[in-house]
């Protein structure tokens, strides 16, 4: 058997998955954004037909889930794993949607990097042999993110000019050994970057230094330029982070501004809808990815995509304690044809 | 390529990884109990040095790493990946642990089946050809659990008959794609079961049906009897979750009392160290089997062993929602030499 692991940090399939199907849920404020017509399902009530914010997440997520099986035409017993992963404390938006699922489940946390890890892990264990069909879900919801990481809704708390908005929403990625794409030809796992930043309103700073080393060195382990893909795309950086990202590329004499875009910024209309630098969560870039980016590769209006999610790996407890937010990022090569890097 | 994936959950390895070192570390309680002599350090000092638990579970989860490098005479960089977990909200033991190490890092989260997980992942990305060298860290603390879970140390709450003691203590294994042994040879994926368990002093309880289910699923998938392991370990019933797994398994015919044993219950001395049902936490699990039951396999004491760790998947949060506890656990065949089944 081959080895398939490439430079430093990254890994070529023989035989790339496929993308079967994938499905975004979001709820009113997503609908309302530009990306709104990409979603397959907006519930306008936020609580989703539950009595708490963390029941709506899991409910969110079991309905994604469900509109993602019913597109790829499967059970969801067809299902080898499920990889999935939110914010919440211990990931219970995740372990409470899957509870009756009857499937392997493989819990992550990557934070809002979770979808990209879940990707990677996913095709990873349908290329080595491991599954025929697997799934990835993640989510966020903005009333159970704001309670448990800031401050309690009713306090009305003023956001900083640097703040991003949880997304409320939720992505689904059904993965199979044999389909027609898109696929998923190339993968670099990202290493823990710690700027100092300890602004948890600034986030977007926090982790731009991470996906600039992990999309640095996809780009080295592959022995390719920013050029050889037509989108590159971070989640969730926002205005702020995706600033820096681009500043710290030119200092490498790439000018990144026309093809790489943040999942971050593509969600809502930042100054429309109030939404200071942008969005985040997992579901920013889960849904982003699993309804516009997705389709974007399937009709052809891109070819070779990288999508960078990004996560902030910090607790409310390690914030209180002094200690600055540690940055993840994991790559993902999506391309039409299974002709990859 | 060959499909390895055999019957409803379960993966059959191509080429077992090895692993090739394991390191287990504790404080003074896990130091005082019957396996205090198969830990490779045991801190006297429960803060280990720190001025905070979540800082000091961080330290624990270094030091068990840079020991485990050290035994497998290797050093950080030669390790393709890191896969690690922990119970902390948001995992931050593990990120903060691993933030300065370079190492391309994936979180996991399987509450205290995280060592399973991460050990069957690990094991993924070698056999698979995506890593010729892995690691897999898990840790709990007691206090850091404590104050997280149920109440503030200082408060004294009383505990309950049922109630199990968090360990402080961490685990890691090096795994590689070349090596001596012990290898992992077979893995099997819990599904979450959820028994309608809603006391959160009663874990063992919640988690015995999904032990039940994996260890059930496991041997039906390779069409094998209990008698064909050495030792069966669960990680960590307790004493309640340890007898309702008996019971289980007696409906069935098998009588699993002679090779069956359990984590919770190896770490401490139940009566004389007052921890009621037995040890939790992911790193009970992790430090017994890192230490104590690798090191039996090494020695030729058992040539088959199979650990199910088990995890509680609730949170504080979805406990005051009366949400019950959903249970998972997954299953690593664990031999001597690299015949499984």
């Amino acid at each position: 058997m081959g080895t398939k692991y490439i430079g430093k940090q990254s890994i070529r399939f023989d035989n790339p998955p496929s993308i079967v199907a994938s499905a975004a849920v979001g709820s009113k404020k997503e609908g309302d954004g530009p990306l709104g017509s990409w979603f397959d399902y907006i519930s306008a009530d936020s609580r989703f037909g539950q009595k708490s914010w963390e029941k709506a997440e899991t409910t969110m997520q079991q309905k994604v889930f469900s509109i993602a099986c019913d597109k790829a035409m499967l059970s969801p017993s067809q299902l080898r794993y499920i990889f999935a992963g939110d914010l919440l404390n211990q990931c219970t938006a995740s372990s409470y949607s899957m509870r009756d699922s009857g499937i392997p489940f493989l819990g992550l946390y990557g934070a809002c990097s979770t979808i990209a890890q879940g990707l990677a892990l996913a095709a990873m264990s349908i290329d080595g042999g491991y599954a025929d069909k697997a799934a990835v879900i993640t989510s966020s919801h903005f009333c159970s993110a704001e309670r448990q990481f800031r401050t309690p809704l009713e306090y009305g708390g003023q956001r900083t000019p640097t703040a991003q908005w949880t997304a409320t929403a939720a992505g689904c990625a059904v993965l199979s050994a044999v389909g027609q794409g898109p696929f998923i030809t190339n993968v670099t796992i990202g290493t823990i970057k710690d700027a100092g930043i300890s602004d948890v309103n600034n986030m977007g700073a926090a982790m731009a230094p991470a996906a600039y080393e992990t999309i640095s060195t996809h780009l080295a382990d592959f022995s390719i330029k920013p050029g050889d893909y037509d989108l590159i795309v971070t989640g969730d950086l926002g205005k702020v982070g995706h600033d820096i990202l681009l500043d710290l590329f030119s200092r490498d004499g790439f000018d990144l501004s026309a093809i790489c875009d943040d999942c971050g910024l593509l969600l809502y209309s930042l100054e429309e809808q109030d939404v200071h630098a942008g969005a985040s969560g997992c579901g920013c870039a889960a849904s982003v990815l699993c309804g516009y980016l997705l389709a974007g590769v399937r009709s052809g209006r891109w070819k070779k995509v990288l999508i960078s999610a990004t996560g902030a790996l910090m607790s409310p407890v390690t914030s209180g304690q002094g200690e600055s937010i540690p940055g993840i990022s994991h790559a993902v090569t999506i391309c039409s044809s299974g002709e990859g890097f």
